[in-house]
């Protein structure tokens, strides 16, 4: 960490600032410059609070140069992380595409789906019970009893099942789900992260809308902390000022992820563009680019969807983009 | 609301849709273009699923005509909402300065605090007993015992207390609170804004990171939609690619605010900018912009602050800001 | 186009505004709403000025539904465009990698590159003689004397070469230039584009860092109403809150932009990410998206380089990361 | 300049990075960190190339510590610089409206809001005669024939003109103009921007759409680097998310200019917001943040207006915009 002072500090002012950083355990170095004088600290910084740093009236900025994760950090744990369910696996060259409706909307619907998207080729069972919806007026979700009719899914189908979680009061009812998804809008709800790091249970964490790298995996490593290791990481698409697509998929975070951390990393084309056709394009891409697994919304009847009908495939145009998912992956030395 | 049909459309697939439409208890124009044909939805469409008609093969785009919230809407309420709470009234040309330290860390602190921003003018103290921060390994806050510190400060200034909540578990330990604070990561947790709903009390919504304007009045309607209609809207600087500022004051969304809601709108400069030598243009700028009330951090002692100190006031900056602050309040004709 | 009226439009000064938008050509169909009376335009409304429409006093909104470039549309012109330069073809199944450093410094340094990268199977070469840069105080390139070295080294391997405009007033310097560049910061420097819309030479048109894919489309349009269409589109990465990478590579823009338009897309995945580690799978994600060539940065000695060094390739990088493009390339079915 | 090494760093690689940077008449202080080594670079780093740094292979990152702007730093130039024109000063107390249509579209028009706008209180008459357009296809402007209506405008009301170039070609046109505007589009047009330096008259330079606070001085760096060092610095809303208005004024980049240059920094709400409804509101929150003039977009028929007409007022809409402006700027101690 490097702590650069104002140029009115007072020598008296430096030395009481030193000594209160010293009492934290660390080492300085003092560099003056021609115009400033910066503070290089030495030692274990990942606890140091930046803010109370900065704080000091004589401080007029700080930067961090090691990252302050250190459960998702590759630096640390240079094996990649495997994630197994019900003997799939994800990550470490395993690949893996969870596939399945934005909204579980019947106990036919979510078996028909199932059967559907697991004869294309798809390992793992998605479909939102508990539905985040801009507006207290649309469909919420089937909640409880959508959790039920994915259950029963999986018992006729044998896949293992993906849904998301909205509220800590509702982890009683995710016991018998296989990977529980956090949401965009809840990746810095941080007291369901501290909830979610008690269970022995994987995770797949999406980003959040306008969070940085940094802060995604500062999100993970709360699960972490609590001692959940088991954690799938999600782009999905950020926001920014292009409305062509619903989303900008932050491409570039795949590589980046897999080099900072050791975490498997899926994406999620369907919600980062908002539009079937470029479903196919962004998921060779993401393919491409290093992903261990993709999640990708397809609906029976998307005309009829309760919710993000625009950007589901129906089960036939999903088995023509397995067909591509198939052979990148196979190009691309992975397996399923 | 209007449906840009795809070019390819078949005309007996659109008469299937009109169909579709109508037995939502619509009425539908068609308007036949050179290149495209596009629906005119009549009604009351604001339960319309914009993505379940987007959903349809032939449907190119939907575009919303009316705005989708109705509680908070200044249609349909055309006098200014103003939310009371131990006598201090916020908005109508009520005008409030909420004032405290970042985090809640001792008694004697947040008691310290409290007199000193009364004593400058403040009206209702803040402090954040539970903390949302970025990395679990930074102070998460006192959280019950902070409120309590709160509550013991209330007993000795008088001052109404406001506080943030994470999560809807905690609501049983925010009875005494006199208004809850939503912080920005939490504008789209709808488990807690349902929760929220059911309360008769105050709510302090912020405004998230990177949500619209219309995102922002459309969780202020979850909560209305429950029954409470006390809610303050709170901008509080929202991420773009500028980063000489911590956000950025979106000043725009005052008088937008107002002009499509009759909820009071109060500002925070403090975390707009996170630099202290910014509080006092941006409170001036939001008072002239038409806020009803700020909401500013100070803290005794900021150089030792356990979070957000480099954007916090010492207790006489405090007062140099609301001598600005009372001066600008005055000529805006308003009053505290 | 569609046209929203307000609330209080009275029945004559509708009918004022139907009489106007008559006379420019155009039908008119009335839907009258519940709450508001839409119009719907009949008619070629691609020259119709959109702010006119929206500045008459009763009008709410506007709001476009045809695309409004017309020469860079895929409708009107179905098939791909091929550009083609001494031998070398871009678009249409045919692909290139145009290589070379961010400015050229010597004669020497320009020849050694050139020689590097053709021998790894760039077929053209870049290079910067005028450098667009942000401090005044940075180097600006050799200028006239860069475009003469890169001539040398053309005249030596056979390379076209590609290099940056920064004014019309150079246009003469550039006559030998086979494809000329133009750089983000320019896209909307429409004294430039037209200037070069009267030329019979290829352009290199880079998306600007804050442009939305129609303003691109647009700018495409302005050299193409010139009488030039030979353009070649290239994503090189927008500005957005993510700090991690340089700019934020938009992968999505490139299956969007074959879809909308019929001009060849090539991606700088050198200056999207601003980081040499990406540049590899940068380069095969966009292969996988539909890309129809690649620029990449190379430097002989990228430690010396006078601008960009952190993101150009040493030509043994370049080799590897070709080996990777033309697996993928050939994956693809497309041919250098 | 702070630089951070590789873990992996030789020793001797860390000699010979030191050695070439002190042959830059540099100083360097090494600091060796617990996992980490750091340079200090001592001495006039503005004009060490950060890329040349960064692209050496030991190098981690770099982080200039200060400003690399000089000629506009406040820190050499502590007092305001008064930019005169016709008697008009803006800055150092000094206020200025300037306003006017967005486009000459007749000498009567012209004549007629400048009557309009100087009864008003307007100090300066704007209006576009060489017009940036997205569409190659929308009014261009009346180009020369526009700067001769503005003269004419002025020999009949004696108000100073500012009028926008697009291209360092017309500079012999506007050899007459008072002041030359610089559109955002054109604020990194590095070569309009020396040619600008050149001359001596008042530039105003707007903002680009994506430019950070820094980027912008650099711009100005560029005029002032030339010789001009009339500057007026123009804030115009960045480009964002939000689609609620055109642009969001980005109301701390005032303070924030005002505490890093002595150059003057006006306001354009017109443009800002996109929204005649906000040009009062967003007027005098510019004020109160320290604004020294504003741009007011006025058109004496904005339904019929050639461009931009949903943002521009009436000349009544205008008188009672001034008379807001007129009272908040006598309450902030400026005059006009």
């Amino acid at each position: 960490m490097v702590v650069i002072l104002k140029q009115k500090a007072k020598k008296e002012e430096v030395v009481n600032l030193i000594d209160w950083i010293k009492k934290q355990g660390l080492d300085v170095h003092v560099v003056e410059g021609a115009s400033k004088t910066i503070l290089g600290l030495i030692g274990d910084t990942s606890k140091v609070d930046e803010d109370a740093v900065r704080a000091n009236d004589i401080v007029e900025n700080v930067r961090r140069i090691s990252e302050p994760f250190k459960a998702a950090n590759r630096k640390f744990h240079p094996d990649d992380t495997v994630v197994e369910v019900c003997g799939r696996k994800i990550g470490g060259g395993n690949f893996q595409v969870i596939a399945g409706p934005c909204s579980v909307e019947s106990k036919e619907q979510i078996k028909e789906v199932a059967r559907d998207v697991q004869a294309s080729g798809a390992g793992l069972l998605r479909g939102g019970a508990y539905k985040p919806r801009t507006s207290p007026y649309a469909f919420q979700g089937l909640r409880a009893e959508g959790i039920e009719f994915l259950l029963d899914a999986k018992k006729e189908t044998g896949m293992p099942i993906v849904t998301e979680i909205m509220s800590a009061a509702h982890i009683e009812l995710f016991r018998d789900v296989d990977i529980i998804q956090v949401g965009a809008r809840n990746m810095q709800n941080f007291e369901l992260l501290k909830a979610l790091g008690t269970l022995n249970k994987p995770i797949l964490l999406k980003r959040g809308l306008a969070n940085t790298i940094e802060e995604f995996l500062m999100s993970a490593e709360y699960i972490m902390a609590g001692g959940n290791e088991n954690i799938i990481l999600c782009e999905r698409g950020i926001r920014t000022f292009e409305t062509a697509t619903r989303n900008t998929l932050d491409i570039s975070a795949i590589p980046l992820l897999k080099q900072l951390s050791h975490l498997p990393v899926v994406v999620d084309p369907s919600h980062a563009a908002g539009l079937t056709s470029l479903v196919e394009p962004l998921s060779k891409a993401a393919i491409a680019a290093g992903a261990d697994g993709l999640i990708i919304e397809v609906h029976n009847d998307p005309k009829h969807a309760l919710s993000d009908g625009a950007q589901s495939l129906t089960p036939q145009q999903f088995g023509e983009v397995m067909d591509s998912v198939k052979r990148m992956v196979e190009f691309e030395g992975k397996h399923f």
